[in-house]
């Protein structure tokens, strides 16, 4: 059995942040091409992605996108947070191998309701960013330990 | 066999718009969490779903980024799209069974590079906006048919 607790609003300061690290696998291409109905094969076919510019098979952007918002989720704020808003910066491409890093970090609180807004960053395994942006959520206001569902 | 063909950067034209319907099945949640790493039981657990402000499991709300991503890169402008940036503003929530509908439409086509941006909108069954944003792409330059993988 595996808990999460949130970080509710009050006790948020500006630089709190959080690290997840993911190593991006085959079964995570294709786990996202069946959730998004994204079966372009430059995810999926290693003979058409050698054809392009990428020279191999990329994950999908917002695969990435999915691991930031997981962050949020689970971390930071964690359990009871609401998404309000996110923009997402694709900077580099992402390959199966890469390990990931995801960072956010609180840059501002609302001054009358419970909303902060976070940087997000992800990086590789050579500390380049593959993906940034910015995610504003309403974060929850009471402390909160939930229990993870375990997937098989 | 199925194949997807691309709209490549000189035909498109602004209003250019795309539709994909897509009803949302316990299913995608399980996936997108398996692929995101997202297991807060909002998505995955009913009992404890019930107890929470939205009384029943939502789907999360990047699940419904990634539909947008699907339809940039499997219809407009489809393959050989290179994803730059996008932004969504999450304004309800996703539960399962609703019927989305996923409308992109070309809104501005850059001077000199073969860069466009598009309106994205998913609506309910209820024609009520889910979620909102623009997306930067670089289009791809030349016409191109490729065949998509099938996933069992």
């Amino acid at each position: 059995m595996t808990t999460i607790s949130n970080r509710p609003f009050n006790t948020l300061k500006i630089d709190d942040s959080c690290k997840r690290k993911h190593t991006v696998t085959d079964d995570d291409l294709i786990m996202f091409a069946k959730a998004s109905g994204d079966l372009n094969p430059l995810h999926l076919d290693d003979v058409y992605a050698a054809t392009t510019a990428f020279k191999q098979r990329i994950a999908h952007g917002m695969f990435t996108g999915g691991l930031i918002s997981a962050a949020l989720a689970m971390d930071l704020p964690g359990p009871g947070t609401i998404y309000l808003s996110q923009d997402l910066q694709f900077k580099r491409p992402v390959c199966i191998g890469d390990e990931l890093s995801i960072v956010l970090s609180v840059i501002e609180k609302h001054e009358s309701k419970p909303i902060v807004t976070l940087h997000c960053e992800v990086t590789n395994q050579d500390d380049k960013a593959v993906v940034t942006g910015t995610a504003k959520v309403m974060a929850p206001t009471v402390s909160m330990t939930v229990q993870t569902v375990e997937l098989s």
